[in-house]
């Protein structure tokens, strides 16, 4: 089975408001709730693909509760660990009038050491029956900045493959122990070498630890810097929608090519459409399994000449 | 003891951020969660003045359970019917930068016509032992616009005093039926009337069955009108804060001057320094009670010559 981790699980809240007037008092005329974090979202993608996969990370509270209730009928198991604090709401507040949409995230619960140690604990048993992990997304206070680092360590000491998508300095120290795929965008590898320049950044980042790149560059698509070679895979045509979603949609992608081992171009193609197939869903984080099919085909790979 | 009525009970959500900017992402500082709706709120300021007080009303799925745990530790009796739906919640963004609110208001669960049989059920035990009952806010969906009326005339028949605070449709239905008193704010009072004069309003709000009248009227304090005389009552100076539940703190003064039986100047200074110690409180919905005190003696009480 794949395992996705989500250390900062949340419960994401979408209110859907004529207008969203700062400062005004708002009757919001509809309320959903869905489970979240970038593992989970990664886990619902990878499930709708027909993969096995396991969610991990913590859950605790009244909204943890009603997170794993949200998850209970999908496709995926919860092997959620559960913590004394409450699991973070993220809200998001979709405007009708402009189709924008106002993002405000809690911080998370606060995770005891006793509690990461439950967590490293069930997370090395997981790892036995796991052919890939991908480890997702922001870490909640009181969790080290070195904890993605270490749970690297873990899978590599178990064999199993490990891509890692975060920022800042998770992402700075994950890198160091050496996973085999990042997944950052744009501004996350920027932020991380100081480059613009996402081929130089990507050896960049590279050169600090990372077996392969794959940065994501919004309507650009996607640039894997990798041990067999550089490649660039661009969507067919620009793509209308709600980004949300998309970025988790492209780390499914790839993640389900890593465990079929396809060549990199073909696990490019997968992530590129199944990102743009997110965009195009009309409810956020969904995404549209015919325009999945039909850009397959479609996404255009270019292989760069190595610098190297 | 004083009963209150919260038929949409809310769990309030506070949000503080720097600085709210619609379509943007923001990272949440700070995260309060108190039990909410009107009759909550009432039932809070009775409790911090003293009095055995009952809240009533519906509670119900994951965010009932965290009001009725945030209920627990107050010195208020709990006595909400459990409900199959989600008790709502109601956001405040509170904005660091300029110190204003963006309000985003859920609707609230669907109650059933045997959650509502249930719900007068108990209303009607609970009356056995109550001083005075207040009906507060605003009707969950469900429920029918004649609610308010069915519960006046069940405290009526048990011979309790009724104050109502609604508005809109429950509130004109629920004058109907003869309630002692009735606490519009001045734009309740002209929607129910048709005048934006609070003299006229409140004597038509008389003719259509109210026995007294005490109209909110923000910073120039309340009016009353009654059957012993009209008496108009206003804080010593303009007071400055936020004047969230400052109407509900009003509310509370006028149940606490009616269970002692004091004169209307008496109910309604205690009423209008409420309100401003309200406003002037750090956190919102509570009251600064060293200034309740000293507001008490300095509200200035002017009586009308009745046009009757």
């Amino acid at each position: 089975m794949i395992l996705t981790v989500t250390l900062n699980t949340a419960l994401d809240i979408t209110y859907r408001v004529p207008a969203l007037l700062p400062h005004a008092s708002h009757r919001v005329d509809e309320v959903t709730e869905r489970p979240g974090g970038k593992g989970v979202n990664v886990a619902r993608v990878l499930a709708a693909l027909g993969h096995e996969v396991t969610v991990t990370g913590f859950a605790g509270g009244a909204t943890g509760a009603v997170l794993r209730e949200l998850l209970d009928p999908l496709p995926v198991r919860d092997a959620l660990v559960p913590i004394a604090g409450t699991t973070r709401r993220t809200l998001a507040i979709a405007d009708a009038k402009t189709g924008d949409t106002t993002q405000l995230n809690e911080a998370g619960p606060t995770v005891t050491p006793t509690e990461w140690a439950s967590f490293t604990l069930s997370y090395g048993e997981l790892l036995a029956d796991a052919s890939v992990v991908a480890l997702c997304g922001s870490l909640p206070p009181g969790i080290h900045v070195a904890a993605y680092a270490e749970l690297i360590r873990q899978a590599r000491a178990a064999g199993v493959p490990v891509l890692l998508d975060t920022s800042g300095d998770p992402l700075r120290r994950g890198i160091a122990a050496r996973p085999d795929l990042v997944k950052p965008n744009a501004d996350e590898l920027a932020q991380l070498t100081g480059s613009r320049d996402p081929q130089r950044a990507a050896r960049d980042a590279r050169g600090r630890g990372a077996r392969a790149v794959v940065a994501s560059l919004g309507p650009e698509g996607l640039l894997a810097t990798t041990p067999d070679g550089t490649w660039q895979a661009r969507p067919p045509a620009a793509v209308r929608g709600n980004p949300t979603g998309a970025g988790d949609s492209a780390v499914a992608g790839l993640l389900a090519g890593l465990v079929a081992d396809e060549p990199w171009p073909q696990r490019l193609r997968r992530a590129v459409a199944l990102s743009a197939a997110t965009v195009l869903a009309p409810v956020a984080g969904e995404f549209d399994a015919a325009a999945y099919e039909g850009l397959l085909s479609r996404v255009a790979v270019t292989e760069h000449p190595s610098p190297l």
